[in-house]
């Protein structure tokens, strides 16, 4: 296949140096433009200040940072781990500058002519694209990827609503620091603690859920018609989001038949063979005590991209079902869904 | 008020030590005996192996560790957190000799004549002394008080089955490691991790508070009619419990009432001016980000014996609510709860 | 004794919290002036958004937080807690205008006419002050105390240095996330690692040492004769500054010798009886794995403000030892020796 | 190269799994023989309760444990893991039955006749088998390895010691507690907190270090002319052990010439280019704030097989230097420096 050039923007923070490490060795995607905002002109390597654990590629360290504007940037394909108000400015002028821009910021996810995609989830929504051209004139398009804790819920989710009549979810989560960015969570506040809350998540998990798993129906999206409630919590790991839920159905809900069905999931990323698309997309454990974050969080034959399902048993009766299930925040939260999307837009022709 | 000497059971242990510590400026119980397994002939001090941040006070340092045994115990009032399997045989064997015992061990807690004990949330249920008695022709007795992960559920659930009719309760908590005892879960498998289950706890917690929120006829306990699920999950924290707690009744739950209803809850103890009676048993807290284990688990007047509540919210509509408590799992969850029910039993004239 | 009126400049941080968490029952400091910055105007209560585990006690809650200008301030003392830049031209002012002001700011630490105090161990250099007001012709004057690594080990050498000839000293220090402020240390950073540096801190120890074990002449200030080496590692812990320390004598070192002579340490504030001064300036422990952060930083008479010294035993031979302390970072390292060197001041007729 | 049949011992332990997980695709060792004690006559996939993040290899799955009896090992070599009381009585069984066995147990290390070895550091002591085995009239021999802490601080003082004179060496260490083994460290002990004792550790890594570092005179090893002065303490890391190291030297010791030293020291394993040998055994970072436990670790062309080192810097004077050295306690100190070591083994004939 002939190689693809990207762009990505605001890729000196951290989300933007996992896309840089995550397309490292990718087999058409090759990073050509790298944006940032006060390292400008600098050379990459010595922009992105924070690593984690792994070095800056060579190929990419003496890239030049250049300026978030359209009108220096070279490629086919734009990807934007950019922060949410800068996004809002940003994004339109990609888009109308003529690029395919896939952004995780959540600027745009709840606005009606742009599609919020998880590659196996709705890949129909991506249809929406015509919509949003029209609307608003221009050249390229935005699509988004869901919020972090979005992610893992959606995905286990969509076979069961697909096979059940799912009526309510009730959601508590357990999330990694890493989900708050850099510098993100202070060390006095997370230490040997929970904090019970995270600003704006619960209703973002929500909303996208609905939307996620809604139907489109050729001119805008349907949400599902799902009861949905969430309580999100910060706790001291550092990768993988834990969430344990809580499902009701009007349907029996059969503990190895759901098993069954979250294990032989497949979306359309693995029916395309897309290089980022896990053999798995959900894995199920038997174990009594996984998923664990520390040890489930790079699970799957793409690490960090599958989803980790574990405990599911009975709820209160028959028609309930209790579940935990853990994703990688950053991977498959956001980088890893981005470039699947991107994937997925690309077989699909958009790009 | 007449001095009353008390024996602690298996005192060398974590939570013995726990009583021992809050027992040391009590203005009337008196620890006169101390017992231990293979520490058995040596000076406390020596044999209480772990002892977390406090030092053994003085006055108890030198007593003599003894078997547990009847025949030995000089006491007017026994506490026993002793091991489950150890408090099987043990326990019935003292209250046959005439001792009135108090367990914060499982083992008896679901026995039909024994009374499983909350003092602000059921304190009739003391009355099952007399079936007891009657039933097995013991001159003393066994009460026993709840799993320390029930304790602040069935607090908070007790004003509002009070006022409301409740019918579902999904819960997911987040527990210390102190939960587990000593040496208790090792450090490998924690440290950045979140471990999504604990042995038995589940069924606990379900099943303990259908008998503590149920009614007294007069010769048995009738379980609150309720429909709880529990996931139980332990985090890297020292001490607090923390659980999301979400509610269903048929009845409408405003949050402003239902707020109200919580923080004016007063029980027995309260009434009665308890010595280790916190004034108020839940404290409501109206920032978003509380209650935190680390910050909140010593509120309240007598430190560790409050539940703490927050975020108070609507749940998927105007007949659910969801919130966030908090409770420490070796105060208010075993030895603070116990020494409260002493000090009911010996109000009550049981003692 | 009558009331001294205090003022707190830069109240609002975490450091300025703790001076007001530690003066609200101190028996002649009232607080009566608060600053700020951002603040200005508000209410005390509101304007301290990070408060810890405690909360802001009800008496100073309703203060207004006044701009840090000396014309508006109407105070006996001031204490400053200020950032190192702001304090190197707000001191000044203040001193200037007048007012006797402590400071724990590093900025003015260092200078030939400026006290640095650990009032155990050198309160004869106190007598600087006369240089320093007729050398700069203020009405007021500068007194600051060290750095919050430095404080517990140049309490531990002084009573080793007065007894010994000490030539060497090696230390290897493990900090707690509190030394670094708020918000401070990312936990992204931090948790599950060590971090192996901390800016300009090896460097600060080594020459506020040499200052605080020197000789004043009448004139100025002759550092010690003494070589040390320092490495300093951040550790996830909160707060406590553990330290392991290796010294070499002239002298041979006997270790019951020099257990004694930590343990009988006694200085002026000792002497003098000052409200904050601990009975023990240095607790030794015989426990082979004592001292501990968690377990041993609130130790003594006055929580925080005793080190505890663990391990003394010998080093390579008869004329070397080592050791490991401990001292509270917050309250030793910061407000509660500022708050004893203003008793000092006082009791010596500066206030 | 033909195949070489391996059996290890206590292989359902910690440690034992590492050797499994390190030895699933070498190029010519193959596990045949695994032993256990009470889980003797399972499958291996079974026995091995505790697999921390990765999973038994399927091929090693189906092993039947066997007993730790040389009667029933089929195998060219034997690794032993076992505890340190069991070594003691099983180990010179083995050897008296004619296997080669490597083991990184304490029991024998200190014996005259018994080599101790790290590749890279004293390759020529391996003669002293022929010692062994005629002291000991023994068909097969015993080899040993060091204790965790050990081996990265003999490692980096090897090159140190060949080109200068060093005569004193101040060490403290920040250990992980995966070098307490499973279940090890409680976390109610480890959690926000430094513990600054480990049992007999501090004596080990002294002893240890002057054997590694002497010289071999063709009858006995010659213990290094050097003092060596240790404080160990365990940190809530989970893999990787962090030294400050203090050096003194006869020699001025040049920092950029130390780096250099040490950048470009090979020991016999790179000369040999053996499978597990990594191209540089010691790495050195320029950055000021590595190396760090958590994204250092894994350092290295073989993970976790490098010593890294960092914040190279002058000590009190131009004879003194100081550094932080990080190595991976499970790998390079134990499983990966046994089969380096019995690559060398294989390599010299003495297998």
């Amino acid at each position: 296949m002939k190689s693809i050039d990207v762009a990505i923007l605001g890729a000196t923070g951290m989300v933007g140096q996992d896309y840089i490490h995550m397309l490292a060795n990718h087999p058409y995607f090759r990073v050509k433009c790298l944006t940032g905002s006060e390292s400008v002109g600098k050379r990459y390597g010595e922009a992105a200040s924070w690593k984690g654990a792994y070095d800056i590629p060579s190929k990419y360290a003496d890239l030049e940072v250049l300026p978030t504007d359209p009108r220096v940037i070279d490629a086919d394909l734009v990807f934007s781990p950019l922060p949410t108000d800068v996004a809002k400015t940003v994004e339109p002028l990609f888009a109308k500058a003529g690029f395919p821009l896939v952004s995780d910021a959540s600027t745009h996810r709840m606005e009606k002519d742009v599609p919020l995609i998880i590659p196996e989830v709705n890949p129909d929504h991506i249809e929406l694209i015509k919509i949003q051209k029209k609307n608003r004139s221009w050249d390229g398009f935005i699509v988004t990827t869901p919020n972090c804790t979005t992610v893992g819920l959606a995905l286990v989710l969509k076979p069961l609503c697909d096979k059940y009549q799912i009526n309510k979810v009730i959601v508590t989560t357990m999330q990694a620091v890493s989900g708050a960015g850099f510098p993100g969570v202070p060390s006095l506040l997370i230490i040997e603690n929970v904090i019970p809350y995270i600003k704006d998540e619960e209703e973002k998990v929500r909303i996208e859920t609905l939307k996620l798993l809604g139907k489109f129906d050729g001119e805008k999206i349907m949400n599902a018609n799902l009861k949905i409630a969430v309580s999100c919590n910060r706790v001291p790991t550092l990768d993988g989001h834990l969430e344990t839920v809580y499902i009701e159905s009007s349907d029996k809900l059969d503990v190895d038949d759901v098993k069954e069905t979250l294990r032989s999931f497949q979306g359309e990323p693995q029916r395309l063979k897309l290089p980022t698309a896990p053999t798995q997309p959900i894995i199920v454990r038997e174990e009594l005590d996984r998923p664990q974050p520390r040890l489930d969080r790079m699970a799957g034959s793409i690490p960090g991209m599958s989803v980790v399902v574990g405990r599911v048993r009975r709820g209160i009766d028959e028609h309930s079902l209790q579940l935990t299930l853990l994703s990688h925040n950053t991977i498959r939260g956001a980088a890893g869904t981005a470039i699947l999307a991107a994937e997925l837009l690309l077989a699909q022709g958009w790009v």
